[in-house]
């Protein structure tokens, strides 16, 4: 087998793909790599377009977002506060970063919103420079609880600074921390921070008990609202701050609707500025002032999405569970309602596992990711099937199209396996004419025909 | 006086610009905000546009660039290898990364690149995620000697993974390490990584001792070329890989031209694993695929950059020593020439210091950034004064500029403080009307007919 130049070192299978990637590319002048770039680029608009997409954790910029994204201030930092930066010729940076700090901190009812962050995983970084030192304990869900990546030890961002990671008791029949166990076991564990919220949200956390315990051990509350954060400001979930929580963290790119990047919001001056400190000096020096307006507006306009896009993401998720179970799949929480997020998990096991399941969808044109099931074992695969609908929804599906979709999944993973689907699921995507911005909706197809 | 909503723990100065920009806005409506942000980013454009802009640490970007951002792929994360990514429909974002990838690691005539860090700052974090454990010694320069903060342990980035921060011997003479003291250093002070290269970068780096003294205690050689990556890849400047380092970390928007973000660059593969482990799943989850194609093919100008570009960043730099120094100021480095990359330095100890001189600077419209200088005491302001000319060559500035800015920076230091020069800033700024990519450049004006 030939090796990757670009990883030799990755599996096998990346290899494979990697070698075929390396030799497309052979671009030699500047104006070949733009050409290349500029194709790749406006391919993927045709595949995503074109798709049905239910990641849980992606979206559609709007376009008022998209329009007042300026790469020209990409490049210029501007560090410090305002009115002391290093740099000079920023005061309009300035402007910016008190209008997003502001917006951001009023879409999740919080005083205080730090706004430099890139990532939601730099954010949780932050908050383990602010509340923690190396050696520290701190405690998380479990990956099989929803925990994200960001919060782990091993292979994960909390083990950058030395933490070691307890995973939270957790109830896989409420979806929820275990409230019966936790009161013993913060007084074992003793961590100095406990993060709850995490990649698979179905549920609104219990707050009350968990925040009790944190107190009883001197502990901060974080909740990771990556997820849900669009919902949050648009006051269809939970609010985290409200019920308890000392500190939220966030993904501004997910539900939020805006561009990549973490924020973090607190009620606490003190918190505040120990976040603040962890953003600048300690972790980022240019933070990409280009992000900051276009978060700005994001911030504002996910307020405005309730009711329209938040009550129509959330009643589609519940009924699309409803229409999946009803077809035979097995759609988790079904005793709690299956969901009251944008989320929808589906039981996999039975069908090859959620890798293979989400290749089968891919194939037929549905697009979604794997995760792994409160239930299953550490050292297996992801069982689990993770549908959102927070951007089909954006892109205009109404509830009208929920029963098609539903047969089109089932289809997929159990009906017809094996029979291509892509003809079925552009039909049903072309029925999406207008997106939730009054856009046309073009859905084009790739230069070879195909349409995935 | 009035506090601070956005942040009341900052100093009072800080605090008093923060009230005066919270008062100004009021936005209350999505499009006010986005009528707002519209109005700072096109009022930054003019104040850029009609400044003299020798920070040395930015850059403007080039209309391939700039024209290939595409700010809908920032939403789509892309995790884990090509041809295994969690998330499906991400074929595109494969051929990107591939492309990057290779582009990148060609322009620093290096194998394996790591392209998916945000910033410099991130690498130099994955590089102390790789190469350390909490607790281990890393050496490291001193601000005096142009280390910068992702370098540092208190209130620095490598202070995050608990590592304790030594600094390494300094010839403030040479401008370098001192190499007659650094074999007793490292066996004194035994580190796991020793970074070299910074944000004051006069002149290259007596490698070949360094990689010694490194290879008799088995430490890792890092070369911090943020400052320097656009001149390595035009070949002007000393070529880190092929001189000992081991890694090479950079910004990615600075004299390198592309969008903000940072990279890593190696010839070992086992290296090149370590770093990808940490940018992926360590420190990072979606990376924002919009950087990819734009830095692609920053990465291949960056090599065209030679001589056109780089002759005359570094030439002007020179000569704009040459004439200051001819003018009274002191200027550093005389003895060496002053300058072999884009940057010259002024001791503004005599003049109020480097933050006052800036300020000056600033109110005559030529914007740059204070610095500390390697003879000066830890506990004080940075006495020094930095200029860089990579972006107003960019912007089109001719070496028949740098006898008049010369004496528009004397007259504003020295000859005439207190006298107001932006109208004379901007005749000088006038005579550049075309940039390197033949773009006319237009001089406006702010609206209240101020030019700064």
């Amino acid at each position: 087998m030939d090796h990757s130049t670009i990883a030799p070192w990755a599996s096998p299978f990346a290899q494979k793909r990697l070698v075929a990637l390396e030799k497309l590319h052979a671009e030699s002048s500047a104006s070949q790599v733009a050409a290349s770039v500029g194709q790749a680029q406006s391919d993927y608009h045709v595949r995503v377009n074109d798709g049905i997409m239910l990641y849980a954790g992606s979206n559609v910029l709007s376009p008022t977002v998209a329009a007042l994204h300026d790469p020209a201030l990409s490049t210029r930092p501007a560090l410090g506060w305002p009115g002391e930066k290093v740099q000079t010729a920023v005061q309009e940076i300035e402007h910016l970063e008190v209008m997003t700090a502001r917006q951001v901190a009023r879409s999740l009812n919080g005083k205080f919103a730090e706004v430099r962050f890139l990532t939601a995983t730099m954010a949780n970084l932050a908050a383990y420079i602010a509340f923690t030192a190396p050696g520290d304990t701190i405690a998380v869900l479990s990956p099989e609880a929803g925990g994200h990546a960001s919060h782990q030890q091993i292979l994960g961002t909390a083990g950058i600074r030395g933490l070691t990671v307890q995973h939270l008791p957790y109830s896989p029949r409420n979806f929820d921390i275990d409230v019966g166990a936790i009161h013993a076991f913060v007084h074992r564990v003793r961590p100095r921070l406990i993060v709850v919220g995490g990649s698979v949200t179905l549920f609104p956390h219990n707050l009350g008990p968990i925040r009790e315990a944190a107190d009883e051990v001197g502990a901060v509350l974080l909740y990771d609202a990556s997820h849900t954060a669009g919902l949050i400001a648009a006051g269809h979930y939970q609010d985290p701050l409200d019920e308890g929580a000392h500190v939220v963290t966030f993904s501004t790119y997910k539900t939020y609707g805006g561009p990549a990047g973490g924020a973090a919001v607190t009620d606490s001056a003190e918190f505040a500025e120990r976040l603040s400190e962890a953003a600048y000096p300690i972790l980022l020096s240019n933070y990409d002032p280009a992000r900051l307006g276009p978060l700005a507006v994001a911030a504002r306009e996910a307020i405005d999405q309730s009711p329209g896009w938040a009550t129509t993401t959330i009643d589609y998720a519940r009924e699309l569970a409803v229409q999946l179970d009803s077809l035979g799949l097995v759609v988790v929480g079904r005793h709690l309602g299956y969901t009251q997020s944008h989320q929808v998990v589906i039981d996999a096991s039975l069908l090859g596992g959620g890798v293979a399941a989400v290749q089968r969808l891919e194939r037929d044109g549905i697009y979604c990711g794997a995760c792994r099931l409160p239930w299953q074992r550490r050292d297996t695969l992801p069982d689990g099937v993770r549908l959102g609908t927070q951007e089909f929804v954006r892109r205009g599906a109404g509830l009208d199209t929920v029963a098609d979709l539903a047969k089109l999944i089932h289809r997929s993973l159990i009906a017809t396996p094996g029979e291509s689907l892509s003809a079925d699921s552009i039909e049903l995507r072309r029925r999406v004419t207008t997106d939730i911005w009054g856009r046309h909706v073009d859905v084009p197809v790739l230069e070879d025909g195909s349409s995935v």
